[in-house]
C-alpha cells in the first residue's frame, strides 16, 4: 500500500516547504517537489499543510480517581485523539500503594493492548516512592518507560516526601530516565480547602480558591532545586500559575535542564469557569484554571520556549454520575477535565490565527517537542525514514466545538460552542489512514507499544544533561 | 546534472534521519531511505552527516577601518567560507557619510558583482542616520535588504545618538525591517581608554581593559528599553558579555522579540590572548574578548537559545602592515579578526563533541536561526525545494587549524595549532560542488545576491512581532 | 535664652521616648525625663511629637528655567518651608554655560544672603562639565558644597553625554563628593514629544505621556552602571517611575552605593491630574506624575529603603503668565511644581496615619536620612549637642491645603482642598523660634549657610563606599 | 545612686553626639553636653563610645540536644554575654513533644529565674504544633512571648510540615506575634547525610557537606511564600547561605514583611574550619559554616538592611565528653557553638574597623534593631527614659579570644587566638555596674523576664504588617 500525499504545504519545525509526500510499509520514503511515483492512494493536500501527527505526552485512561474512572477506554481515547490530530499519546500507568513499578505497568498494557487505536507510550505514576524500588526504576527505563511522575500534591495518596523525590531523582540522574512532577502544596492546599468548606464554600469555585497559585510556584521552586541538587532534569506536568513559570525561566537562564509543559485549558479557560454554582464541577482539575494574567504568561513561555509543549492532562469524568460525586464538598470531585481531541484544533486558532506562534513552532509544541523529550526518534517530523503519522490539516476550515459531536466518552465539553478555525482532514497513523473528513477508519489494536529512549540530546533539549559543579564544592 | 547524496545522517534542526538526498536544478528535489534512482554523480555519505550549507550572517569583506581595509575580497572570503562549511554570508554594505543607504549598496554590490564563489545578502551599516533618510530604509526593505546596523560605539565614526537609534527602531516597526546593534558605550570606553594610554598602556592588551563588559551591559539595556518604547525588534550582533546576555535574558523572558548572536571568538578565546606584547594585536576586535566566566554563560546562551545563532564578525586584517598601524597605540589598530573558515568545526567541535549541544542544536545555530531570523526560505534546511546548499559533513575527523593551511587572505590564525575535529568533506552551493576533500572546484561568480524576505513568523523569532501595550498607556 | 519643651513625645529615627528638652545656645544642651530647671520659655509638648526639623535635600529658589524664574525667593520659600516644619533645605546653584561652579555659586550666595529664613546648604548643578573645569570640583568639596547634579535629560541645556557623567564620577570618586542626577533619556522624550506635538497633542497631558517610565528606567541603568565603573556612589533626584526603582533595588541588593529619592508629587499626584485641558499644566514638572502603580512601588521603596527620602524639587511658577507660556504647546510650560511646604503633612498624612510607615521612618525620610546622606551632622536628630532645629508636631492636628492659606510665592496649590492629618505647631531653627500656631516669628537672614561634609559612614549610607572590583578585572 | 557617664561620644542608631548621660533608677535620666550634676559614681567615658547594652535574639542556655545540655546556664550564660556587652538576651523555651507552649515556658522559668545576670526573655520553640494549641499561642502573646520558632529541618525532632507551619503563620497574623524559622530542607539533608556516612565519610566535615546551600534556600523560599499566603510576617533565624539571602531580598524588594538575623560564625568562619579531622566537631552547628562567597554576601546584607541584626546562636557544648559523642558519625555531633560573649568585639572588629558597617549601624545590628523586632521598647537606644543598658566601650582597644580567657561554661573557642581591637570597658544593666574593666561586679538573679509587645511600628520593620491583597483574588 502506497499513498501519495501530493501539493501540500509540509510544514515541520525547522522550516515550512511545498511538496510531496510518499508513504510506503508504515513510514515516509520518499520527499520530493514533484513526486510523479505510482501510488496506491493519492491525497490532493493542495491549500493544505502536511503535519506530522500530534504527540500528546499527557491522558489518563481509565484512570481510578475519588473511587470512580476516568471515562474513556484506551479504544474511545485514543479514537478521539486521532480524530482530533493526535496519533501518539504517553498515557501513565499507576503503581499500586504498596506494589511495584510493574504492577502498574501490567495493569496499563492490559487496559491498552487490543484497544488502542493509535501509538503509545506510558509513564509511570510513583504512589510510593520505597527505597527497594529504585533499582526497578532503572529496568523500566531499559525497557522503554523512562519518565517518572510524582507529587507534592494529593497527601495520603499520591504525595511523595521531598526525600523521595530527592531519591528519585537521583536514580534518574544516573539511569538517563526523568522525573516528571505534580508540582502544588497539597498539604497546605488542604488546609486552605478544609477552612473553606468551613466557611461553607462549597461550590466548585472553592476548588480554584483553595490552589493559590503561590502554592503551585513554592513547589515548582523546591523540586527544582532538589533536582540541582541531584544533578538530574525534571519536567513540570500541567503548568498553571505564572509564579511556577518564573521558576522555570530562572532555572532555565542558569542553564539548568529544567522543561514543562502546559495544557489547552489554562491557555483558554480561567478561573471563572469554575463559577456558576456547581456546573463548575465539568472545570474542576488540579491544578485549576486560573485568572487571566497567568494565561498571558504561558503564551509568553510557549512562544519563548520556557514551556517546551502543551499536552492535555485529558482525564474525563461525566457530569452525571460522576462529577456530582462531589456535591456539597469540592474536595469530592473527580479531578479531571476531558481535552484530548480538542488539543491541536484549539493551539492552531488561539496559537497560529491569533498571530501568537508560527505554524512551524505549533507543530513543535505539539509533535516535535515531545517526540524529541521522550525518547520517540520516529515521530515528530515529516522526514525520510520516519513513521508515517501524518496529518493534512486544513488551516481554514471553521468548525464548532461540542458534546455533540466529540468522540470523547463523556457528556460534556469545557468548549461547548466555540467556533474554532482549522482542523485534521487526513489522519494517517503508522501509514494507515484512519481518519478521512468524518469518517472513522480506524480500528481498536492498530496502535503499538512504543519503547522509548532514554533522555539525550535534542534540539528542544538543546543538550544533554551535563555534569554540573554540585550546589556545594567538595 | 543530478547529484545524489547517499547514506548519510540527515541532520536538520528538528530531527536526524538516515537517508538519501537527490539534488537537481540548484535545488533538493527528492528526499527518500533508499533512494533508486539515476545520477550523475553520487556522493557517498554514509557514517558522515548531510547539513545544510552554514549562514554566515555577519561578515566584512574589504571593510574600510581605521585608514586601511579588510583584507578579505568577496572571491577570497567566500571561498575560504566554502571550504570551511558555510555556503551563505549576509555582509555589511556601509552608508558613507553624508551619503544614502543606496550608495553604500552600490559600493558593496560592486564588490560582490562576479566575485563572490556563495551565494550572500546584504546588511546596511547605518553611518549617517539623517531623518531625511528613514524613507529610505522602506525602499531597503522593499529591495530585499532588510536590516539596518546602527552602533553605540565608535563616537565620530559609526556612533548613532539615542534619539537616531529610536528613529530608526521606530521606522523597522513599521516596514517589517530590523535594527542590528553593535551594542557598547563608546564614549565611555573612548574616556578610559585614553586614561590607560596616559598611564602608559599602550599595548594591546589596553583594548581588552577599556572596554568594560559592564558598558556593553549597559548600552544593551539601553537599546532593549528603546526597541520596547519603539515596539519594534532589536538584534544583538557579536555579544560577548554575561552583562549584555542578562539583559537579553530578562527581556526574553517578558516575551519580547529581542535577539541575539554571539561569535566563536568570544567561545573559544579569552581576555589573556591580548596579552603578550603586541602579538595581542592579533586578537583586537569589538568588543573585545572577555574572561572566561563570560563563555560559560555564552554556552547557557546558545543551549537555552538566549542567543540564536553565531555569527563571525569575519574582518581580517593582516598582523604585518595593518594590525602594525597601533604599535605603541592600541587605539589605532584595526578591529577585527578573521574567522569566516573555522566557525563550523569550531562549533562542532566545542560544542557537540564536547556534549554542550546537540547535532541539531549544532545545524540550528550555525544555519537555520540565521535563514529564519534574517529571511531566507531556501535555506537552512535539507528539504524538497530548498537551494542544494548542502556540506556533506564529517564529524570524526581530525585536523588542526592554521594560517598555513587556511584560505582566508590573512596572515594568521587566531586558533593557529588548535585541533579539532570534525571537517566538510563535500560542500554544495545551489546543487554544485564547489568543494570535495581538499579541492577548490568553486568559483568567483557563483554565488548570487539573495533579496531577503521581511522578519516574520519563525520558529526561532517564535512569534510575528506582536503589537505590544506601549510602556506607557495613554 | 533658655526654652524648655515640656512633655513631648521625642521622635528620633531609631527610637520613641517621652520626655523633656531644654535648648539654649541655638544647641539641644538636656534631653530627660522630667527637667527641673529653669527656662526662659516653656513650651508644653503634651500630647504632641518633638521631632526634628525637617530637612529638604531639594528645592529651587528663583531657579531660571524656560526664559522665567522660579516664583519663590529665599526669603518666601524658606519661609513657607518653616512654617510646613522644614528647617534647612539644599538648593541648587546653577553652574553658568561657560562658567564655573563657583560663578554659579557667587550668583546663589546672593540669593540667599540675609534673606534665607532657615539654615540651607548647596548643591551645585553641573551645566557644563568640561574637563578643566575637574579639580574645581574638589574645592567644591572642601568648601562644603559636595554634591553635583548632572542630567541625562534637557539636551542643549543641562544635558551631560555619557562621557562628561562618568569624568565627574570618577572625581567624586576620589574627592569624598557625589553625583546627584535627573536620570531621563532626554533625546528620545524630544522625538516623542516632537511626535505628539506634530499629532495634534499640545495640551499638558502631552509633557506626561511623551516621558515613558521606560526613559527613566533606561538613564537609571546607565548610570548605575557608570558608576559602578567609577567605583562612586550615585544619587537619583525626583524619582517617579517604577522601572527606575527596580533598576536601584537591583543594584543595592548586589550591594552598590546607590541612593534615591522621590518626592510627594509621585506619592501623592498622577498622571490623571495632567488632563483636564491646560489645567493640566500646574502639574507639569519632570518627571511627570506617573499612572497609580508607580506609587505603590514607591511607597514600598520608602517602607523597604530602598529610597531613602523624600525631597520635593520645588520650583514653583505661577499658572498666570508662567505655565501659561506653554499654551499651544507643553514643551513650552516652565517645569516645576511648589511643594516645599506641605511635605512634612503630607507625609505624615499619606505615610503614618495610613500606617504605611512608622513616626520613626517619618523622621528617618523627612530629616535624619537627609543630614546623613548629605553631611549635616548637627542636624536630623533631638539629642544633646544637636542643633535645636525642632518641630513641635500635632499629630491630630486637621487642616486643607489651600493655595489661600499657604506661604509660597505662587498662586495654585497642587493639593488644593485636600485636608490633612498633622500639622507644625511650633518651629524652631537654630534655637530660635519662628513659628507658633499660625504666627510666623521668624526673620529674613536668620538662616545660615551650612557648609557640609564629605559622604562617609552613616546608618542611611550604611557603610563608606567600599573599593570594589572593578567591573573588569585587570 | 546616680551614674554619670562623661564626656562619651554616645553612638545610637541614628546619630552619633558628644556628650554626657546621667543614669537614675536604673533609667537614663538626663542626656546633656557638658552635665553638671551630683552623682555617686562618674566615669569617664573620653576617647570612649557609649552605646545601647547588646541584645542577642537567640540563644540556647541549657537546650537539652541529642542527649546532652548546652553548657551554658542563665547564670554563666548571662555573665558571659555581659563581659562582651550584651545586657538582654532572648532565649527559647523548648515545648515538650506532647505538652503545651506554657509546660516548655515554665521549665525555662525555673531555669533563668533567680539564675539571669541581665535581662531576659522568651521565644517559645514549637516542637509540636497540634491544632487545639493554636489558640494558646495567642495567650503567649498576650503573655509577652510574641515569637514562635518552628522548623523544616531535625525530622522526627523539631519539624513541622507545611501544613503546621501554614497554620502557625496564620495564628501570628491574627494575634500579633511573629513566627521564626530554622530554614533547611531537613529530610533531604538526611538522605545526602545518610549516603556520605555510607560512602565512609563520617568526621565533622560531612555535616557541612550534607547540608547544601540549596537546602537553605529552598526552605526559605517555601516559607516565604507560606508566610505570603498566610498575610503574616516571618523571620529566618541564623542566616548563612547566600541562596536563602537571595529569596528574603527578593521578598523584600516586592514590599513583603520579611526579617532575617546571621551570626558571627557564619561571618567570620568557614566550610574550611569544619575539616581537621574531629577537630572540625567544634564548630558543627546547623546550618553550617560555607565557603566564603557566602559571607560576602552576608555582610552587604547586613550593610543594606535584607539582613536586620545579628544574634549568636549560643549552644555551647564541650569539645570533651559532648561533641565527642560524634566520633565515627557526624550526625551524631551535637549542634552548637559558643558564641554569646565574642559577637560584639566581632562585629566591631570585622565590622566597624574593617570599614563595612558605621558606628551607628554597629549598635543598630548588635542592639536597636532587635528592640524594635522583638517589642522592647526599653531597649536600643541611649535617650531619656530608657532601661540604662549602656556600654562604655573602647574601640581602639586590642585583646585576643581565647577559651582561656572567656566566661563560657565551654572548654575551647570558635575564635581561639584571633586578635580583635574593641572591647566593653564599662557595663551597665538597668542602671547597675556590672563589669567594670576586668571585674565582675554582677550577680545571679539580677536580671529580669521581660514581657515583649506584639510587633508593630518600628523604623526596622518600616511599616505595620499591612493586610496585603491575597495571593488569589476571590
Amino acid at each position: 500500500m502506497r499513498i501519495l500525499i501530493k501539493g501540500g504545504t509540509i510544514v515541520n519545525a525547522d522550516a515550512m516547504t511545498h511538496g510531496d509526500v510518499l508513504v510506503e510499509n508504515e513510514q515516509v520514503v520518499l520527499i520530493g517537489t514533484e513526486l510523479d511515483v505510482p501510488a496506491d492512494k493519492v491525497i490532493d493536500a493542495s491549500g493544505k499543510w502536511v503535519i506530522p501527527g500530534g504527540i500528546d505526552p499527557h491522558t489518563h485512561m481509565e484512570l481510578p480517581f475519588g473511587g470512580t474512572f476516568a471515562k474513556d477506554t484506551f479504544e474511545t481515547g485514543t479514537r478521539a485523539a486521532a480524530v482530533g490530530g493526535t496519533t501518539t499519546i504517553i498515557d501513565f500507568a499507576v503503581q499500586p500503594k504498596g506494589g511495584t513499578f510493574h504492577e502498574g505497568l501490567a495493569q496499563w498494557h492490559e487496559k491498552a493492548d487490543g484497544k488502542a487505536c493509535i501509538d503509545y507510550g506510558f509513564h509511570c505514576i510513583v504512589s510510593d516512592m520505597r527505597d527497594e524500588l529504585l533499582p526497578e526504576m532503572d529496568q523500566l527505563v531499559e525497557e522503554g518507560v523512562t519518565t517518572f511522575k510524582l507529587f507534592t500534591a494529593y497527601p495520603g495518596v499520591f504525595l511523595s516526601d521531598d526525600a523521595r523525590i530527592f531519591k528519585a531523582l537521583k536514580q534518574t540522574a544516573k539511569n538517563g530516565g526523568m522525573v516528571l512532577m505534580h508540582a502544588e502544596n497539597g498539604p497546605v492546599i488542604d488546609v486552605v480547602a478544609a477552612e473553606l468548606v468551613a466557611e461553607g464554600v462549597t461550590d466548585p469555585i472553592g476548588h480554584g480558591l483553595a490552589r493559590y497559585p503561590a502554592f503551585e510556584g513554592e513547589a515548582t521552586n523546591r523540586v527544582i532545586r532538589l533536582a540541582q541538587a541531584a544533578e538530574a532534569p525534571v519536567y513540570f506536568v500541567h503548568m498553571s500559575a505564572k509564579d511556577a513559570l518564573a521558576e522555570v525561566r530562572q532555572a532555565r537562564d542558569e542553564g539548568w535542564p529544567i522543561y514543562a509543559e502546559t495544557c489547552p485549558q489554562y491557555l483558554f479557560l480561567t478561573l471563572d469557569d469554575l463559577r456558576n454554582g456547581f456546573e463548575g464541577a465539568k472545570f474542576v482539575c488540579s491544578p485549576p484554571m486560573r485568572t487571566p494574567d497567568h494565561a498571558v504568561e504561558l503564551w509568553k513561555g510557549l512562544q519563548m520556549n520556557d514551556l517546551q509543549l502543551v499536552g492535555t492532562d485529558h482525564c474525563p469524568f461525566d457530569f452525571k454520575g460522576q462529577k456530582e460525586l462531589g456535591r456539597g464538598d469540592f474536595r469530592k470531585i473527580p479531578n479531571g477535565v476531558p481535552g484530548v481531541e480538542e488539543r491541536i484544533d484549539l493551539l492552531h486558532d488561539g496559537g497560529v490565527v491569533s498571530g501568537k506562534i508560527s505554524p512551524m513552532r505549533f507543530v513543535e509544541i505539539t509533535s516535535t517537542a515531545a517526540a524529541r523529550l521522550f525518547g520517540l526518534p520516529k515521530k515528530g517530523a515529516i522526514a525520510g525514514g520516519m513513521d508515517a503519522d501524518i496529518v493534512v490539516y486544513d488551516p481554514t476550515k471553521k468548525h464548532t466545538l461540542s458534546a455533540k459531536t466529540h468522540h470523547m466518552a463523556v457528556d460534556y465539553s469545557c468548549y461547548e460552542g466555540r467556533e474554532v478555525v482549522g482542523k485534521p482532514e487526513v489522519v494517517l497513523s503508522r501509514g494507515t489512514v484512519i481518519v478521512e473528513g468524518d469518517q472513522w477508519l480506524g480500528r481498536a489494536g492498530h496502535g503499538k507499544f512504543l519503547r522509548r529512549e532514554p533522555r539525550g540530546f535534542s534540539p528542544i533539549t538543546r543538550s544533554k544533561v551535563e555534569k554540573r559543579e554540585p550546589a556545594l564544592v567538595r
